[in-house]
């Protein structure tokens, strides 16, 4: 194994380390020396990627966004809908997205680290000019104002869930809400088309996981 | 000044003293001590009312919902938004308020002390039934699911606009929140009536103390 690669392996499973007890913990609690001994790498390899706690939680906060489940589609709406879909299906059981729920929600915290909050808004603006270009939205519809109200209501939506039933009820209460939202954006004839059932998710990430199957790419190398 | 009438003041003063308290501190770090202190009452007074931290935690949520400023109009649906405008208005001024959202979303201290979340989906249950059998709102519509839907929105949307703003952006983010999910439930006949506009809620307010200035009801008594 090069160099290279062996420093990206490490720097991995640094992040997934320092996911896993900020997720348990949270950040004030959480120790550097909890995380190294969970990351099972050196004290000198862990510093040569994060110079304190804050850059962990920068690391963690940073990878919440990955390509891995996006699947170009017809319509951008759609795009935009499993983005929300495939989130739902996992949180639950990834403690990075977990840890970056919880880092993103430490209001004294966030001063030191930031938020994964503005990465998902900008990507959602993204999602909806593009689909205000080609039309599949409504010419009144302000992407930056509908990212607010979608990001405000995620976070809202996922804390309730987890209060309510520890996340098993997520992926239902966030078809739900695209279900009360896309009426209010999405062009008539694209409405009808775009598929907000709760398991719509979990297809996308079978789907996912069959395409990489198939072609031998994915989870070994990724 | 009758025993009666002296036993809900000192309750009140309790009350408030207590929500001042855990709004600042949060449930777990907030003493009776501290609440004793503020609301200048004994503490066999207090102890009449509340035998507990718990249940101070309890009395506080429980005077969440008042029909303070609640107004009848032509739409139930009208009465919806207004309930949730003015509470956008009142929460970052109303130390009770403030209170009732931390208390409700303190995770750990929910199973002693419960939450204020159901009575407010109840509320929007409610309105939203009312709306629904006088034909304000789209057949499809399930009360219970839009109020899940619409409870999670608001508590993410608050909790958002705490961060971003420290609440000072709370009635654009309400109003905006209102504006995408009404296309999905209101008759269109009926959207097209609805007041959405961020001052909605100062206005009622306004509207209340007028009223209740010149029939010399209201906020003395009150």
């Amino acid at each position: 194994m090069g160099q290279q690669k062996r420093a990206i392996r490490t720097r991995r499973a640094v992040v997934e380390a320092a996911a896993a007890v900020f997720a348990e913990r949270g950040y004030a609690a959480a120790t550097i020396a909890e995380i190294l001994n969970r990351a099972q790498v050196t004290k000198g390899a862990l510093y040569f990627h994060f110079d304190s706690k804050a850059a962990l939680a920068r690391g963690v906060l940073e990878a919440q966004i990955s390509p891995e489940y996006h699947v170009a589609r017809g319509l951008k709406l759609q795009e935009w809908v499993d983005t929300g879909m495939t989130l739902a299906a996992r949180l639950p059981h990834e403690p990075l997205l977990l840890a970056g729920v919880r880092l993103s929600a430490d209001l004294q915290g966030r001063d030191e680290f930031g938020s994964s909050w503005p990465a998902w808004s900008a990507l959602m603006v993204d999602y909806l000019t593009e689909a205000k270009d080609r039309g599949e939205v409504l010419p009144h519809v302000v992407p930056e104002e509908t990212a607010q109200v979608v990001l405000g209501s995620w976070v809202g939506i996922q804390f309730v869930s987890q209060a309510a039933s520890n996340w098993a009820d997520l992926e239902e209460r966030a078809s739900s809400l695209f279900n009360h939202i896309l009426p209010a954006i999405a062009a008539p004839a694209v409405l009808v088309q775009l598929d907000t059932a709760p398991d719509r998710g979990r297809r996308v990430i079978a789907e996912v996981r069959e395409t990489s199957a198939a072609t031998g790419a994915g989870a070994a190398e990724g």
